[in-house]
């Protein structure tokens, strides 16, 4: 029993210190070696918890999504449902200015690194932007049965087009590393929310 | 001058060749004999073009970059400010489709790959972020002043969010390869510049 807590904690504990040099330099700029020496995890230990590097970083993802709905929940809050879209992109961002615009988004960043090549990472990449444009397709229908929201466009597609000038934005933040570019996102988007 | 003309053809060659591996699997994961294998150039011609690996991705993205503005110039055709810039974001993701969405945009690519990391890319980048912003800025606020726009966020602004939303959607439909997501962000670019 304490072995597995132990053991428990030790995946954890590389879990997340992966998911850093991940996000920092991208799955292939990272060697095993590189992981090891991050994580003070022994190489025989590594591969106790994950079969290959690819698992390791399929398990980084998958947790990473957990993690992201989590917070994207917590995030949602607000007197209504617009204004509850606008804060978890609010909050996105506002872990973007944390972190100095240094690293940007996992799932956009594995997105653009290994879709083409991996489709097991490409999956979890999808199901992370599905199940994100669905949450907020759910409040943008309530908002426009409630007549809170009045756009021309199904709230299936202005949900999407929200993810999008998310990772887009968050894209263009890293490279400027303008501190006032998301705000200014920010606006756009609630201009697209007609808010 | 004959050795002159061919040694251009040669650096040419390299570019637009290196160009496709980078494209399809990033800078870092493509290593300098695979880029001799794809060009069948010598090792020591390459290095007498290119100094090293960064000096050809330099390389590769400066001339992409003069590339990208020929064909959004090109692009950016129509009746009016509006139906230019609508125009120009079709053209791109025309390029998307006939590339069956995959390798996405060599720009948004390394923005995530080598941002944080290179300075020099970093730059270039930006370069590229900044004046498609502002050519699509100029003509937005030709639309703002002969009334043909009529938007609540500044023309600059504007500019800025089509950007990204034309980045995430590339991004975006990159995972999914539905080929009906493209067209969708269309209309929400659509909707966004009020037409």
């Amino acid at each position: 029993m304490a072995v597995t807590v132990k053991g428990e904690k030790t995946r954890e504990h590389i879990l997340k210190a992966s998911r850093k040099i991940f996000i920092k330099q991208g799955f292939h700029n990272t060697s095993v070696s590189e992981i090891i020496s991050a994580t003070g995890v022994k190489k025989g230990n590594l591969y106790y918890h994950f079969a290959s590097k690819e698992d390791l970083g399929l398990a980084v993802l998958e947790d990473a999504k957990e993690e992201f709905f989590h917070f994207l929940n917590t995030s949602l809050s607000g007197r209504d449902s617009i204004a509850r879209i606008i804060n978890s992109c609010q909050a996105i961002f506002n872990e973007q200015k944390k972190n100095n615009f240094v690293g940007g988004c996992l799932f956009g960043n594995t997105a653009l690194e290994m879709t083409d090549s991996n489709p097991e990472f490409a999956s979890v990449i999808q199901e992370v932007f599905d199940r994100w444009t669905k949450e907020l397709e759910t409040l943008l229908l309530e908002a426009s049965e409630s007549q809170q929201l009045n756009s021309r466009i199904s709230p299936k597609l202005l949900a999407k087009t929200v993810v999008a000038t998310v990772e887009g934005a968050i894209m263009m933040s890293r490279v400027s590393k303008r501190e006032k570019d998301l705000p200014d996102f920010l606006t756009a988007i609630k201009t697209l929310l007609d808010h």
